[in-house]
């Protein structure tokens, strides 16, 4: 019978890195959590006059639900992560630009002379009966309601080389990928680093455009379940996402195209184990048959999605079938 | 009553470069273009045995069937060029790799020591009735149809600054853009740098996936009807493109961030234009509202589409009107 | 007897392409070209009142010297460009910001929404007798007195591949390069892509730092003497520079690693041939040897240098000598 | 009277990050260190038949030594690292290839579908009386001696934000640099992330190329003392360095464009607080008198210096002479 685990962190509970923090508990794969998570900004930017650089101390953003301890997870082993649901724990989110950060400033690293963007914050309206959530512009009375699509930024594990990352950062552990592809209904494929793996998840959009642009999505409180499987003795080097139409790697580097180089990579590797051909062969078949949407274009690694429709790979089962049976789960409950 | 001009180049009529080259003719805005396109290797590589390093003479690829002087362009314009159709002219079509070139392979620029991937060419099967395009494997019995998704890897007009660039080479002046947008039905907007404008178009593909990651797409000649409007006294600084359901801008440069940054830079610019927003407030409107479908991953510039659904747009007109003027000139005929 | 062509260009003689424009006479290998070159903003920035963006035209940006067509010079064949004396024409130089362009900015195509920096103009005191350049400060009464270290921006042949290019871009072609190491004294190795090589130079430097930062040296008209040697059945890839010192090689390309790529990668197949070494060999070599002096930053592409010193070569001659030659013929005017 | 302390780690108290290990030892400002540091393959490649991807185990490589806490120091103080003296402790060190490492191959971020370089190990012979060590090549006679000029590839502080790096990463705490600045003579500037500081150091070079071409420079176990002293209150964003000729500024970041800017950007920083420069004048300032010698293009960071001559600074006394106190404190050992 499946476990069902709650867990609402209190506010000391929440952590800020993968690697480095003690697991809140200890699951057997197959548990179902339901978790909630805190938005990006800790929940601190609740009207148009909370600002990121007054009210945020950096490094406590993206705040973590976790880390979880999978019993019997050991580095080579691969978790599995399936989204149940993803449903906006508030009737408001909140996105905002941040000085320096963004995809279309001047930044830390992409150091100009340049004064930074005007620090604005827009507050959105969530609408969870209509599943809709509302822009409304700070410089004119225009409005528009966008559909709801709630996703989360960051979902992993903690790294390998004995590193510690903050939670703002997306790399081959996962974390802070910010792609709207981390959807209800998809299952998430992890490599374990360490024993136990330590998964922790946060950063909820209530929506998000490809890229990131701005660098801050519809950050939105969640209420989420995910059921957690291990997968022993195979391993996976990036995160990988399968859902019932597509399979889908991710790459995170800078610059961008090596980001997409590592997802093109990896989906040429995995095309090639799921239909038996040979690595030219599946170089050639992925080249026509992939779509690329872009993940994030402003963390400390960009974010680059390779995604295949499930329709031109027969019978191909990725992963034994995991997504099937975790599928299975999440309907039953 | 629509002019309609149907022109198949001779062989050596095909020309190899954006600007530098005279016009095949002149015509009117408002002309329908029937035209022939050879594929990107000029129908020299017909078989396996066909190898691009020894068939074709660099820089003898992406033959254009152009250019077109059309009459009273002058910089400061833009040029509208809508697709009423694109037909694959064959029953093949042609992949390859090619030495040093490809996302997932070191290039002349990318420069290791390393030794290229082998060459080898796929022939791919056109069924034009049943609308697919069919895989072979070189190394495995597997075969698999896709659908038959034509588009045009190059559309351009001359560039500006005095310069003439290979028919390779995507920028702001269009070129080898290399996107799967470019498909029936669309509009695309390009800015005019020379008198005349000097359009031509070329490099079919009878489907690509997005980043174009080997290199090289379903590489096929094509039957292909544009009609060919002007707008005058309007500036277009880099290609746009709509639709019936999305307009969507482009950038072209390396590393690809920069090229994310360009289409992204004047998606807010063009949203800020369109929905009357302050350019802070268009920049958080695109940053949820954008999709971001890679074009190519491979070229001298990279090429990144950002999309906006015109469900978001409201009642909004890009460019007055004119996909819809153009639409219906091409339904028609 | 060496023959000594003095070519001082009207006004309206200046070209601002490689490739694309008449050659203004044609020479015999061996020939002395006594040069004046117009300063990078073609003359027009002369007070501190001139600003780029209302006293200049784009693209009349570095008007070039030339073209000179080389009698028996072909495609395959090298061009040896020897700097006998770079010499200030003027008693001041100038240098400026310019609007989006340089490299602690964001730029066309690194887009943001920014504002541009201020547009400010430096007017430079030059110092021939003593070899001084002295820097007055804007904003305070700071002052200070550089050497004077004449070099010129851009030297370049008409490109390959049927292009032209703004005299503005670097690449394999030469061009826009603005290495501090194309200074008096050295020998530029150009391959030749057209009949007759159309080689021009321009944009000279009273002095510059390395990477161009602010994308503005300190331009100064120059007179110059370069003697212009062919090298019949030798091609060269990319432009490499000897000294009596070093010899060096140049990539330009984006990202930066690029351009670093490119010209590690020429020197070591250059170190490999000059010292019979094998690849992996010259690669250690090069690895542990190389310095690498950074060219620019700023252009529409960044240009690299890999050098290396000669006296870890033994006798090793590249080029046959030429550049031995060259220095003798320049010394003996 | 001059603290001296000695330390050589045993073979079980080296550590492999910066950041997360406990300090070896607790040391006042003012302390030398007299250390052992061992070289990046933790020794374990001692001849041509050990090869990397099988003798060394990853992340155990460029073992750390110390982490020394600094008594006094907090978050927002800067350490001074002044090297005394950077001595081979053996008459051989060792270059190699690593598989997918380097610049001028495909790695796992520049990923292809190419198999790596060979894998190769070069012993060089070291003599430390006549200051030379000597390369001899793999698949030829050929035999060279260069100048040894020891330095150090990592020398850090634990970062900011929670984190816990690798030894392997350059970044604002320093870590592995990889520049051949970090010389005897020089005082290198780091900003305190965490109280105690948490310094340390390892990856001797006897020699290096600039950019590291192919990953690896001429590796050895070192003798190396330095003296450490603690500037209270005063902040440094990215390490910095001072000889008794120049003052350096680095930045660590990919693509290596953003490394330059970083670094540029704060060298325009330091100048126009060093000379009382406005920004603009300080950016101008700077774009004539750096140099610009890079530091690694292989790293996961890749490192960019810049570099300007004391002899353009007047008076100005960079971190309050703190330079010139250490060197004293040095020759008076």
């Amino acid at each position: 019978m499946t476990q069902i685990v709650r867990f609402k962190p209190a506010e000391d509970q929440f952590v800020w890195t993968f690697g480095g923090a003690a697991p809140v508990m200890r699951i057997d794969p197959g548990t179902v959590l339901d978790l909630y998570t805190e938005d990006c900004f800790a929940g601190k930017i609740r009207s148009e006059h909370d600002l990121v650089s007054t009210s945020c101390e950096f490094p406590f953003l993206n705040p973590q639900t976790g880390p979880f301890y999978i019993n019997g997870a050991e580095p080579g082993d691969t978790l599995a992560v399936h989204f149940i649901s993803i449903e906006p724990a508030r009737n408001w989110a909140v996105s905002s630009t941040v000085p320096l950060f963004g995809a279309l400033t001047s930044t830390h690293t992409t150091a100009t002379l340049q004064p930074p963007l005007p620090e604005l914050v827009w507050i959105w309206e969530i609408d969870n009966s209509e599943k809709t959530c509302t822009f409304n512009a700070k410089d004119s009375k225009f409005q528009r309601a966008f559909p709801l699509e709630p996703m989360h930024g960051t979902v992993g594990v903690a790294p390998a080389n004995l590193e510690v990352r903050s939670a703002l950062v997306p790399d081959a552990h996962g974390g802070n990928l910010d792609t709207p592809e981390m959807r209800t209904g998809v299952t998430c494929y992890m490599g374990v680093n360490v024993d136990g793996a330590l998964f922790s998840l946060g950063d909820g959009h209530a929506r998000q455009g490809e890229g990131e642009t701005c660098g801050v999505a519809v950050e939105c409180a969640m209420n989420t379940k995910v059921v957690v499987e291990l997968i022993k003795g195979v391993t996976t080097l990036w995160p990988r996402i399968e859902s019932d139409t597509h399979i889908m790697t991710t790459g995170s580097a800078r610059p961008l195209e090596d980001a997409f180089r590592i997802a093109q990579h990896d989906m040429v590797l995995w095309l090639s184990e799921l239909l038996g051909l040979s690595a030219m062969d599946a170089y050639q078949f992925a080249s026509q048959a992939v779509t690329s949407p872009l993940a994030n274009v402003c963390d400390t690694n960009y974010t680059s999605v390779a995604k295949v429709s499930k329709r031109y790979l027969g019978n191909a089962s990725p992963y034994l079938g995991i997504h099937e049976h975790l599928r299975t789960v999440g309907s039953a409950l």
